[in-house]
């Protein structure tokens, strides 16, 4: 099942899309796609509910606006560096154990809606990231239980300013948590829609061309590995969203650096996820 | 005005407390404290309200557990090493610009819960702090204006395990989010009840040893600006809290360090914010 959101921004509306591309908008249904539906065993319910229902449901036109897939989650926990070679380009040792840094979910927007380059920003960066919706609360959990977690997966672009992130005195927070810098979608696909999230192709390109394009079998910490070990310092909530890390091309990691400005196009992807494509703005 | 929130974890109830001590239940208000409550003006309107249905509500018995003061908020964002000799106990500069970090929102307890010494925890320490909750949308905010998106104020204990935060690899985030590491009350003061926040003492006694005992005003960026510097990288949010960091006194700054173990009685205060007592329980 593929779960989406849409229509204007804070206002969205619950809705599926099928495998022939069409979406449906199940707002009857009743519930957003939050922490209390996913805690609910809300996954279950609505696959049940489409089944009776699924014919009475209206069409979402092809030109509404999608939402992010998922509600506002308690939190977004990013892994740093868990790509060996965009560790190496950021100048940064291979982690032996996963780095974490949280992301503010004020900065989650619709997967195509526009980027919006902060005030006084000169180095806002593009990050391809595979996402991973718990499913239930997750407390010291084991790696072999860890997917029994999952409720899905979703596309993330972890828009990053580096000179926030790393210039600026203390924790990375500062760089990850500006407005918009979290396009999530098109869709969460639910679980058992990917059959090996440790195996996906995912890509980025800025302006047609293609700068990041990698698989997620190159995963330093694999998601079972990343879940166990969150789950170590703090519970997990159903809806929460684990970024698990961007391959390298990113823009700090070129010679010199590249980084956003107001017109670029950013479009990415991974494999059964769907793509998403932002417009850089200015912000104002 | 001061407000409480009180009854089983998770199945709180929105109360005030008066000046004589006594705590009303304004559940037939019919809102809890969250981010909606605050972005539609309910200070006022919870005002107003009780001027008319003050006398008809409920009192609340002084033995049932008090919650946070505020529902869930998207964000606690803390910042760093803030009282200078705080930054010397911990063997770090002195900050020329804020330090930010976030601690997971699924930490906060009420005052007087439990706090839980995480697995493997051999580090747990205290920090009392003073919470900013935020009453209205901040984006670029001047330090002139800053005082106008304080909603209240908070009593905070910032609980971190330091082998968590400091020893593992990368961000500060694993030591500050554990469950129970952020229990928030015994109330919320409402702005107008604090005449100036950059000027309160607030202190902390570990079974019953006096460890920390400043004030305010030895900030080393006062609320106004912290609340203007953290508006340049993120949109603060109605019902968002920022821990404003806390004074010398910490376990990590013993020689030799000092930190919790089972049995422990935390018991904390600010001026005019009231006092809190946790109890640490090994987990499990």
């Amino acid at each position: 099942m593929k779960l989406i959101r849409f229509g204007s921004t804070g206002k969205e509306k619950p809705g599926v899309q099928l495998d022939n591309g069409n979406r449906l908008d199940v707002s009857v249904f009743g519930e957003d796609y939050n922490e209390a539906f996913f805690e609910t065993n809300g996954l279950e319910r609505l696959k049940k509910w489409l089944e009776t229902n699924q014919e009475s449901c209206p069409k979402v036109s092809g030109e509404v606006r999608l939402g992010s897939p998922i509600g506002r989650p308690s939190k977004i926990i990013c892994v740093g560096l868990n790509y060996a070679k965009h560790a190496e380009e950021s100048g940064m040792a291979l982690p032996t154990e996963p780095v974490l840094f949280f992301k503010a979910t004020s900065a989650i927007v619709g997967p195509n809606d526009d980027v919006i380059i902060p005030k006084n920003s000169k180095k806002t960066d593009w990050e391809v990231e595979l996402g991973v919706v718990i499913g239930k609360k997750a407390s010291y959990v084991s790696e072999a239980n860890a997917l029994d977690y999952v409720a899905g997966y979703v596309l993330h672009n972890d828009y990053s300013e580096r000179e926030f992130q790393l210039e600026k005195l203390g924790q990375w927070v500062k760089g990850k948590s500006c407005d918009t810098f979290a396009p999530l979608g098109p869709f969460m696909a639910t679980k058992e829609e990917i059959k090996n999230p440790n195996n996906l192709n995912l890509w980025l390109k800025l302006n047609g061309e293609m700068l990041q394009n990698s698989n997620t079998s190159d995963f330093v910490f694999n998601i079972q590995e990343v879940i166990s070990y969150i789950s170590q310092f703090m519970t997990l909530l159903p809806g929460d969203v684990i970024s698990t890390g961007t391959p390298s091309g990113v823009g700090l990691g070129f010679d010199p650096p590249r980084f956003l400005k107001a017109g670029d196009v950013v479009e990415l992807g991974i494999e059964g996820l769907g793509s998403s494509k932002q417009h850089a703005k200015a912000y104002g």
